[in-house]
């Protein structure tokens, strides 16, 4: 077995230039920006791993499990080029049948490689193969039956049990994300444990903040009986997110996320707020009342995180579940989330009127409408205290996206109004491979800076490190 | 008469190492890209040549004709900057009088050269001026006369007949576009030629889809004549669009195209498309009822398209004839088309929800709104079976434009769900000239993946013959 | 005394290369490019700057008043990462008391001058610094008093005021911008002088034309009792605005201005739009109404530069004011503007349809909506004979701005149908940075199209003083 040789990888499938300009110069100041924060820990700080699994610590099943099952940028380009689902053991809501054997759903995803070529997922998995596995070429499907034994052989290894990789992988802290109704049992174990890698979860309310959710009025007596409030008001509604925050905070909790369908803000009156909510509580409501109670609730959770000191995450715009009989067979989740547009400027205004200028608060805007950097978000950001950017977002956590995030937003926005890099997923070998990918771009950029004499070399290297590590750690507080 | 040095020219006018990066090591890669593709044959499955040139192979008339008259990319710019498009030579409307000398046009455009600098039009004409006349210098007014005398002496030789020319630039296939109602002469008398050069129709059924189209009715009616079905009903209206599609199919169409003012689909229960089809064949109809019913026929399209296999391409967006004086003085198609925005998410959902998950069928999907490409066209590409995305189209059929395209699509929807490139023109002479842009500047994008050790240089060859050619013929079933 | 080394600053701050591409040939291409333009005199043919400077010719007080106070792009900035606008010495409007102290103002400045990295505006300070002031170092809060001291006894100097600056600076046209109701005071008493300088005005009837402008109906009476015209009645209105136009002219006006929220423009035939003025100058409106008359007014405009030979500006699309509290506490321009799409294609045709074929009028647009670069302006640019393209304005005049509207607009709207540079500012000090960063992006870029043969040199040596001066110049009639 190849010994681990993260963070960084180098050999056939990896090269140590990778994503690094051309020319020679600058080229020679990227390598020695990335040099110099390469070895820096990760900060993680809004993802969807399962707290199960460093709660747990149980070995990952098999190869296909790790790597294309659960990875819907995975089976959506495969699916796209007409294989089916099933046929890449992706569950049916109905139980009715998929494929379950691990080694037929490598095989066909090792013979598709080719499809990932010029995508973010290609880079994220060779970097995964050659540092956790060994890989010297690509998959293929030639090299399919080997490379799955490879991996298989390894997963049986404690060095790649989820605490051991954790470590291996140099995480300094990771944020999970759980609904505000869920219990944090795996937390509450994790801590237990003694183990001490950092892991904090993250309020996610939607289920108990948009009219619209499953369940939700099933949701809103659940979140009064946990919390002994009583939730058919509006005073004890809030109450009860109040004590669910603090619950969360109790696990580590430094931010909340929400993840609208437009980033709409309101700030209601309190009357009216409050006959709002008795609407939306006895139900059933207009799509309108809906998405103005949601508006009415990011308003809230802001003004919340001024007593609490929770970051605020909005990460709007996705048009969810787009295509129909992929939903209704497989579910939520499935790759079929189509970005939408978004009008951040006037959604915003009235949390901002409310709370924008308050130094102290941190909101996190995040957008799949990639023409808002430069037109709305990077002005905003600019100019109120309360504001900052996350980074590129789902498609747009790429290279190309990172390069036109940083194009469009920092000549505007400044790096200092920017909080780093986030990297969101669920598919937790991949994890290393995105914190590269973003700190090569990074000192890719810089290096260019530098090069055409925007920036001096001292002052990229200070923000290749702000960039990698210190831009996420301060404003996530964590 | 210099010979014809095509599909390679190499003279002052086009360095061979045009559009490749500057970066030594990457324009050494794309020069290897390049020679490798430089010389495979030209698929054009979608443009706008005339088959009467192909049917009856006569010398085209004088240089003006061939390279001003008709192009509405060379009079506009030129009408941009105040020269009379009757000075042009452009035909008006009502017959009044318009410069028919055609020196004198070629010397008002050779004069104004200068205005085509950093545009497609001027590459285009560069090469073909350099590789079918053998140029050797810039047009300008000095060498107008000169450059003239060459052209039009080269237009009567028999080699520059439109077969001899279709032969010489390495044309396997090319696809012509013909309205509903054509009686498809020319591709008749083509047919019977005996000449091997393969020129296909397409399906255009607009002037019978479209409610607001000039004459709807008289169409119809027309339709019903040459099909023997009733298009006074639902029902036999389709069944006459399956025939002309089985008629067109004939004379070698392998896909039919739409080109409407949005991307809007529907798909209505039979009963209101029958209540609505009855609404417009009666006329007059609302807007909105004309554009659901555009709508609504996409859809039959694509269901029909299930059936006998033509490849579906939709081309919605453009507002024709903004210009409300230059389209009264001249008519359609005068450089006066301007984009407009478009919601393909939306829009497309009634289709995608019908038949987007077929694999046996293709949707191929344009735009003249860039901010689709990584927002909407890539996710809904890299996702659904049936979609593709076409290349960048009018405006965007460029340098720039095609790196754009690359860099916001690819990393999300993939190469291969992309389908190469068509040139879209009505202009003969640019054809080889547009492929060899496009050839050039995917080895260029290319080369840049592989110099940042993006993709490996054997992976960079496959996609540079792919994209040149074998995406195209797969996906256009040519 | 560092002398002025104007307009080619050389030193540690200020490489030599600065904004040049990083392959070493296309480089020395640029090199050459900017050596032949970076001696042209200055054209500002639209700007902010005040006409009071140059006629009193006074010294400019402290450093503080003339980098940081009035200059929305610093104090922004600095707003956003939690420093109080108070502490900036940004005056409030309630009187109430804020810093005063010059040198503690620079000092906070100074020490956050790493917020500036990335950003224009770092550009610009460090060009005045270096070239002004000689600066061979960074700002910083180590050498706060001593640039301050170096700043503070230049500013004292005959060399360092106005008039000499505007000499130094080699400017040989600057546009002001006033009201319509201006009595253009400083530019008469700039006019009685004798001094060489030229400076002219702009007429910007914003306060007369917009229905929902502040102390709108003042105004229009005002406008009535200067120009002796009943400007309760249409015909009385219009010609009032011709007699200002006339007026501005005396002072060398080229050029009229207008900053809508919209682009929208309405040709209403004679009998509406004088019912219209009627309820407008009775008041008060709706807001349709109020956009109405505005659109209306556009178009007035462009009838009467038809007449008058002035060049008409739109800049639409700003959402003013965004930030209430900050705007309560100080008022209008203080950094919290933000942008708004824009549909220039719906919008202009009313006015198009009027005037739009015109050789003789020239519009020239901006936008806040780069999006509309590719997809409208540049469409339209290229083919309507009255329109020209402004250059990236606001946020976007900065080196990545310049390079999206050069990628995104020049393939379809050519280099002719644009208008070279505008500095737009009211920050004196930074207007050879501004245009030197012009000049040197637009070497950059012509210097990519050599290396990669789209142009021939000689003609990239035309273009860069085409951009650098002459389209200007031209353009705005100076």
């Amino acid at each position: 077995m190849t010994p681990l040789r993260l963070p960084r990888a180098e050999n056939r499938l990896c090269h140590p230039d990778r994503l690094f300009p051309a020319a020679e110069t600058t080229r020679a100041i990227a390598r020695r920006l990335y040099d110099s924060v390469a070895g820096l820990p990760i900060i993680s700080p809004h993802g969807h791993t399962d707290p199960r699994w460093y709660a747990e610590n149980e070995p990952f099943p098999d190869p296909a499990k790790l790597f294309v099952v659960p990875d819907h940028y995975v089976f959506r380009m495969l699916y796209a080029q007409g294989l089916r689902m099933e046929d890449l053991g992706v569950p049916t809501r109905d139980g009715s049948p998929v494929e379950t054997d691990p080694r037929a759903i490598w095989r066909r995803f090792a013979a598709h490689y080719h499809l990932f070529r010029g995508t973010p997922t290609r880079l994220w998995l060779d970097h995964a193969f050659a540092s956790l596995f060994g890989f010297e070429e690509r998959l293929s499907a030639a090299n399919a039956d080997a490379t799955y034994d490879i991996v298989a052989r390894a997963l049986a290894q404690p060095a790649y049990r989820p605490r051991a990789l954790f470590e291996t992988f140099g995480i300094e802290a990771i944020a999970t994300t759980e609904g505000a109704l869920d219990e944090l049992n795996w937390h509450a174990m994790l801590k237990a444990s003694g183990w001490k890698g950092r892991v904090v979860t993250t309020y996610r309310p939607d289920a108990v903040v948009d009219p619209e959710f499953e369940g939700f009025a099933g949701n809103l007596a659940k979140l009064g009986a946990i919390t002994g409030e009583d939730t058919a008001t509006w005073s004890g509604y809030l109450e009860a997110h109040r004590k669910r925050r603090a619950f969360f905070k109790t696990y580590g909790a430094t931010a909340s996320d929400h993840g609208h369908a437009s980033a709409r803000t309101a700030n209601l009156p309190k009357a009216d707020a409050e006959r709002l909510f008795a609407k939306v509580a006895a139900g059933p409501v207009t799509a309108e009342e809906a998405d103005l109670f949601r508006g009415q609730m990011l308003t809230e959770m802001a003004k919340m995180s001024l007593d609490d000191g929770l970051v605020l995450q909005i990460h709007p715009g996705s048009r969810r579940n787009h295509n129909r009989a992929v939903f209704e067979r497989f579910g939520r989740d499935m790759g079929a989330d189509i970005p939408g547009g978004t009008d951040y400027v006037t959604a915003l205004k009235p949390l901002l009127d409310a709370v924008g200028n308050e130094p102290n608060l941190t909101v996190i805007l995040f957008t799949l409408d990639e023409t808002a950097y430069s037109r709305e978000l990077a002005p905003l950001a600019g100019h109120y205290p309360a504001l900052r950017l996350g980074p590129p977002w789902w498609f747009f956590d790429s290279v190309e996206g990172m390069k036109r995030f940083k194009e469009q937003a920092i000549e505007t926005a400044g790096f200092y109004n920017t909080v780093g890099f986030n990297d969101d997923t669920r598919a937790f070998p991949s994890i290393p491979a995105r914190h590269d990918v973003a700190r090569r771009v990074d000192c890719a950029h810089l290096a260019e800076l530098v090069a055409d004499h925007r920036l001096d070399e001292d002052e990229a290297a200070d923000l290749a490190a702000d960039l990698a590590y210190h831009l996420a750690k301060k404003a996530y507080r964590l």
